[in-house]
């Protein structure tokens, strides 16, 4: 595509988009959901169905305001988060990141997201749940682990975005605690290096999906995140893991405007 | 979507449902199926096909009004309830839970349901058979356990629902009756903890499917069904399970109405 | 569909399918094929296509008619038995038992139905062939228990017909025919209690297609069948089967006309 | 399909197809890619899409002309075998074989194919290559294995062709090579008593696809085929296979006349 | 296709193609890209859909035109390699390699490509990543080795491409460096032979897919890299192989206007 056309569509996108920034108070709300325990995280990965793409650019770009719509409408009991996995992820081309107290909420939203007429054109990939809680390994550690974990990560934006679904064998939960305590711990170790570079977050599924866990991480040091998980594959804990990844889910953080202007091409 | 428009759906679906509570005598019927061993219970999960969101609303309705038709047609001889998993499994938009005391009855709805002008847009995801059957280790309990077990379940809305699909390893069913005794005591001690607010019901597949377990919950609280799944991952009984969910399904339970008014949008 | 329309319909195929039952002559063949060694079974499952459920249902039944011209065509060289497997197998919707003296004459018959007017709504869900053999552990057991399977089934219908695949694992091959028979006789042991309502036939498929063994049943009383699956599964040879079903394949068997009538609507 | 209008598409596609046998020195060529080491084998299965059956037989004439015509293009460097699997196997409706030099020269006539007419029919099913090579543990067996290995095939035609492919464990080639020769020894010798009626060919295949072999067998008694892979299952090698199968594909080798009048009908 | 079609494809081919060849300065950052560590490669395959065969050859070649004009706008920082799958890979018909500094690079460029007239014919059939890495275990190996390393390639075109993921057991992980080395110094003795013939580059993949590796094979020599395959099956290291293929891509590497003539037909 050429690059005016690109500024064409960069415009129209912007002049449906207008300002959406979200206002001091919902930022708060967002930040308590993304940081506390007991808050339900949704991976939903979809694909784009084969009329997308012979839709003309205005009736993607109607299509596209609707999808702001319907973000805007849940953006008070929900922080979504959005990422182009097209181009990256064999499986989806674009996942949304769905945090909220309750899991009907989410579903409302998805609702209103699938019946829209931009998510007529969505066919589900994958939809995955995971539950926030307290650290279950970390107040055992050694005081100088829990302090090294405090690390700040470094500032700035961290575009990639990946998702690892973990299931663990039954071998593991069958470990008294003091054993799993232990591993984590050398687990935990390992991860030290690239605190600083690779953002984690940890989701708890047992029942919620077929998985144990969700783990997802950011990052603009790919290189570090791949040496992360290399890792991480070294440690006792790891013979423990049945399932890791399939899919692994890779993409790029996006604003909702930019997430319009790529798919409005 | 806009709360008058959706103001608007529910009136329509309302105008066209009309009155369906189900007579006294019906009730009966249905606690019987619901409470008694012999009963046959069967999961079958749809998704809406393509065309379903091309349809305009009155159509739309119009064909929810046939499936409300359908069910009532059979709500003699068949206990039915319906679940939205739409938003929240990806394998699958609506699920029919039904109990008969015939499997062919189940099978006789499912024909009509499926021939019906609503039945052309549903695609099966999965069916899967139970049967329901008199506790098989709970005589041997300790009576204190026992009596554990006769505790209430809280009142109030269950929204949630979860269905797991269970399959023993060859290993289980080759240990004698004492020693799975044992086991399923420890399972079910573990489940204690949650019995107020997690609901569970057990059907036995063995045969009738590729499995040998149907677990089905429901909950208002999804933080304590998690913990009841990770308690049970700990028990000894979860060395051998083969296969644990695949698909875990996760939806909403809802009355006939509400269903309609949500695939109504 | 209301009983009245269902009157019509029932109306409309008898008219069409007129007398079909067999000649004398013909019935012995059938017997001889159901019930001698050195014939291959073949079962085959569809599902039909999304524009069966959009042909109006004249052209339907007139379709219909062609399947009942297509069996009646290869009668003389094959016995052909109907099951209705839709709304209790997510799998398919029809399914074929044939038996041949010579697996030709078989794929002379699907090529015939998949090319005939109602065969190109059919999508192939699964084929899986089997050879009936002589009977390999029976001449050693036991005279009681040789005595004890020559017990009657119980006369009456068997609407419950149900197909489960084996695979055996490397090991059970690998056990010398002495350990195999003792096992077979345990086996054969726990069928007993059921072998006056659970009807069972073996074929064999090693090298046919990707099966050691082809288990049917009909029974009308599913839960003595569910009952016999449980107890299969207790017996030391389970511990040597690595695929059980996947998938089960559960139906009604059906005459022709009656088929004819459930797909017409 | 009545006889007459079967005699009528006989006709039709006689008269289009002509006289196709090849010329003496073509079958020279033919003979020696088809028992010479160092050639490519390749197996292609491919399923008809739905417009197939939608065309008139005109058309399907038509487009089988076209095939004949792209075989025919390639004869001089391919030897092709074509094999009906509609009916027998549930994964694909049609099956080629071809023996090249140059894998390349393969592709060639699979791009040809399936850019003609005809090809645009074609849903590929399934790839799979292997290698010819000198048999790798004949050599040492005892003179009296390898004189049994030179008994002549029965004459006659063998209608039926099944191929499995083949996937050993990482311990069989961890064995070392006396060990594999010994087994492969009882292997080849649980062979002898088919060795008249079953006609083998095997094809090395690791790296060229997800498989170590593909193994080809020919016969007109389906029985002693079935008989001979019991026989192999029993031998200690067998232990070292990780996938046998999967899909197993079973057809029946007919000439291309014979298929184009099949596929016409 | 008759050749004097061939021809006229060629022609057309070219005459919209004209002349492609990268100036020497791009060449050079091409060299890089392929040669040294830090560099992430990514394999994505494609196969083209029900469509572009029924385009007619004109729309085929200005499509074509437009996937030119995609690949020289990222030529500057990717580099960009197509091979032909079709007729060879059951899973693709089209697979492109790209090596770029940044993975968002990349993605840019199959985002464009997918919008694209040629991409909206494209469905993915999958996405591998992989960085290149400084060799882990060679600075350990002793100097003749590591001389033997240095071999040159044999000159000439290598037509062959062929990729095999692969991901290692957890036992792999577990092992110390040493055994790892030690290990990796057989399998690297085993692939000397062939160091001529079969060109090998590897990337690293752990938490970028679902693989550990990525290996990538070039050879005119099928047959030397089936050897090396079988050599590499045999060494110890093989036995912590829990992924090898699945899908195996194996294609014929052309310049873009090949391909262009290729798919135009």
């Amino acid at each position: 595509m050429s690059s005016s056309l690109s500024l064409f569509v960069r415009c129209a996108v912007l002049a449906v988009v207008g300002l959406i920034m979200a206002p001091a108070v919902e930022a708060a709300d967002r930040d308590k959901l993304l940081s506390e325990p007991g808050v339900y995280g949704t991976f939903a990965a979809f694909t784009l169905d084969e009329d997308w793409a012979k839709e003309d650019q205005a009736t993607r770009i109607a299509h596209l305001t609707v999808l702001r719509g319907v973000v805007e409408q849940h953006r008070e009991k929900i922080a979504i988060d959005l990422y182009l996995t097209r181009g990256l992820s064999d499986h989806a081309d674009i996942m949304f990141r769905m945090h909220a107290v309750e899991l009907r909420e989410t579903q409302k939203f998805l609702l209103d997201l699938q019946s829209s007429l931009f998510g007529k054109h969505l066919k589900t990939a994958g939809i995955m749940h995971g539950l926030t809680k307290k650290a279950n390994y970390v107040p055992g550690f050694p005081d100088q682990l829990k302090a090294d974990l405090k690390t700040a990560s470094e500032s700035g934006p961290k575009p990639y975005a990946i998702v690892i679904p973990i299931r663990k064998s039954p071998d593991w939960w069958a470990l008294d605690q003091d054993k799993r305590a232990a591993m984590m711990k050398e687990h935990t170790e390992a991860t030290l290096p690239y605190i600083k570079t690779v953002k984690r977050k940890l989701y708890h599924s047992s029942g919620l999906d077929d998985l144990d866990f969700i783990t997802y991480f950011e990052t603009s040091k790919l290189e570090d995140f791949h040496s992360l998980i290399l890792s991480l594959e070294k440690v006792k804990e790891f013979q423990y893991t049945r399932r890791f990844g399939h899919p692994t889910l890779i993409g790029t953080a996006m604003s909702l405007p930019d997430i319009m202007e790529a798919l409005a091409q």
